[in-house]
């Protein structure tokens, strides 16, 4: 197997088969094919694409370069979802505790936020106490009593994909639907749930722009996913909006909390019901999404969901008492409101520019090992269609020293 | 100047401006900008192409990685032959001297050899006594007293280049125009001479297969030096056959010797004669081509070239006597006949089969740091166009040791 011989096979458009693709990562993962090679493949592959065959075999292979967590035999069926990452997007909190009170399993490994984009980690530390990172042996253990438990990635989980997430980062090749989807789930085959539900965003605050973008993500994911044995579904969601009423990890978190309790802003509550009924029906919990959204809103409503929330909380060592004292939660120094320059009804939240207002705020990472404000974000943002006096709050900002006033024209 | 920017917007389709394709050559010479970034960029290059002036960028950048030679205010014209490579061809040894004793300065700095193509170095390295690693001081010493030298590429001269060039060679970005380019023009312009003749070969046995490969990359070679003000001419030459009856590091020299006296095959003259005559009347020592070709032609009859080559052999600290007794050359232990099955005329000689004959026999390198003998290879070769009875000789094998026979239908 000559490496060069291989990108130069993908860079003629060419189709590389199973053996090929696994020697490639092997090599990349072991270190004896250099990062300059994989990178001048990466780009290769962002050129030439690559079939759904080769998406799958690139993604067994990348998983197969470290451990594999298994469910083999578990009673109950194993699930998980996946998001591609938006503004305010706290639904794992939520979809994770209502799919195990449904009677799913679910092993939730996730990982951090870079830029604008939230990470679920980051929200489970702004918790006092919740550990993310115990070894896989509690991890298993926790799912099977708790029904679900969330941890961040260890290194020795799908190890090629981290590296070569980093090396994409740095070489322009990033936005390549194969590498994507293979980085995607090669962690969550790695991870070892049967059921794999996918919100893919799309909008002018996500990776994939275009309905196109993101339905050809949907497609190469789902395709992968069957392909290595897997059931999997695929949402396509609105990302050009915030998601609920707060950005920010703690105060997330308390919306969380609040959506688990059945509350919640609509547009949180409603995506919480169709991605976790899309689980639940791959699952044979529920026959059908009608039942299902019924059945799940009911655990919503009455406190079944909160209930293994507050047990996983438990489990991971946070304090339980935030499920009923979110005040506990860690809190900023100031808090600022930002007054409408003039009533009328809110026609359009820019994601974008309320994602970067977060980051300002303190509230997200510039760099991978940069440091975050948990007590930082917005809450009470108005959302479309609401109607707002002269004056009355836009949104309350959260920092620990006063803000530079927001641009009200990016509202 | 963030790296990955500009490798993006190369692979976007966009344009790099100058500063932005310095600054990336700049810091790959320097170490700053690591392998796997220069790959990834050479990747995007290979797919997205550049503009001329890219391209004219480009190679600037690359010859400023390293020193520049200068001949400012020098009585004669400076000028230089590059070749793309080829099977037999060995005319930078006729061409360097014609030119000179027709009045230009010719200071060369050649490459070796790798896999079939014969590098002009390792003919120069076949004289016994021949020192192809002179200081630039001294280079340029026998181009004063002489009128030519031909060197060996020194580490100072278009570093950028070097390491460059052995990054695509694994990384599958060999065959690029604009990278093409500006390898070749990098170096012959740190070399200092304000006239470049191109040699572009195409055929099955070159580089470039087709014609329309073969012009893009002429096109792409004089429209770079024009922008970097020197004067230019391309020719694209055919190189299905092999040129001249020899293939071999000495036996190429010994041909060469026989053309340098006013004979050896005509093809081999004549484009000697094509070459050298471009780069006189682009240097005012011919008025045109055709008073061009009868004065070079006489240079090769009355031995003025072969008295410019002996001067330089000797210079160079080299047995000035092969020039009257090339058997002083190294010569092979085992010289073997092949026979023709049958009687007919040649209609055909496959270049690409005779390289990879002359590999096999030891006459090539397979890798960079490969060893070579300089004596093996082939001569008296048939030309297509020849008779030839059966049994008649249709080449000489030179080999250390007695070589297996050549399949006779790949001629």
């Amino acid at each position: 197997m000559i490496p060069q011989w291989i990108i130069e096979k993908k860079r003629d458009g060419g189709v590389l088969d199973d053996a090929e693709i696994r020697a490639f990562i092997e090599g990349y993962t072991s270190g004896a094919i250099p990062d300059y090679q994989m990178s001048a493949l990466a780009m290769a592959i962002f050129f030439s694409g690559m079939t759904p065959g080769e998406t799958a075999s690139l993604t067994d292979a990348m998983m197969r370069s470290g451990d594999l967590v298994t469910f083999d035999d578990w009673p109950r069926p194993t699930a998980d979802k996946h998001s591609t990452g938006g503004i305010g997007d706290k639904l794992s909190l939520m979809i994770a505790p209502l799919a195990a009170a449904a009677g799913l399993a679910v092993p939730m490994i996730s990982g951090r936020g870079l830029g604008i984009t939230g990470g679920t980690l980051d929200k489970l530390d702004a918790i006092p106490g919740y550990d993310t990172r115990l070894p896989i042996a509690r991890f298993k253990d926790i799912v099977a009593a708790v029904g679900c438990s969330i941890i961040g990635q260890t290194d020795r989980l799908a190890p090629a994909d981290k590296k070569l997430y980093a090396l994409r980062d740095v070489t322009g090749t990033v936005p390549s639907i194969p590498l994507i989807t293979a980085s995607i789930m090669s962690k969550k085959l790695a991870e070892g749930a049967a059921i794999l539900v996918f919100d893919v965003k799309c909008g002018r605050a996500a990776f994939m722009r275009t309905p196109g973008q993101a339905q050809a993500l949907a497609d190469s994911l789902t395709r992968a996913g069957d392909a290595l044995g897997r059931k999997t579904a695929a949402l396509i969601t609105e990302m050009d909006r915030p998601l609920g009423r707060t950005v920010g990890n703690a105060l997330e978190v308390a919306e969380a909390i609040e959506t688990l309790r059945g509350g919640g802003p609509p547009d949180t509550r409603r995506l919480t019901l169709e991605l976790t009924a899309r689980m639940t029906t791959l699952g044979g919990i529920h026959p059908d999404l009608e039942t299902a959204r019924g059945g799940l809103a009911e655990l919503l409503d009455n406190g079944g969901a909160l209930d293994v929330f507050r047990r996983m909380v438990e489990a991971h060592g946070g304090a339980p008492g935030i499920v009923d004292a979110p005040h506990l939660l860690p809190r900023a120094k100031v808090v600022v409101e930002v007054g409408a320059p003039r009533a009328g009804y809110v026609t359009d939240v820019d994601a974008l520019a309320i994602g970067r207002l977060v980051l300002r705020l303190g509230g997200g990472r510039t760099k991978a090992d940069g440091a975050i404000d948990y007590a930082a974000g917005i809450d009470r943002l108005v959302q479309a269609g609401d109607y707002v006096e002269r004056g009355a709050p836009l949104m309350r900002l959260h920092a620990a020293t006063p803000p530079p006033p927001p641009d009200p024209s990016s509202f």
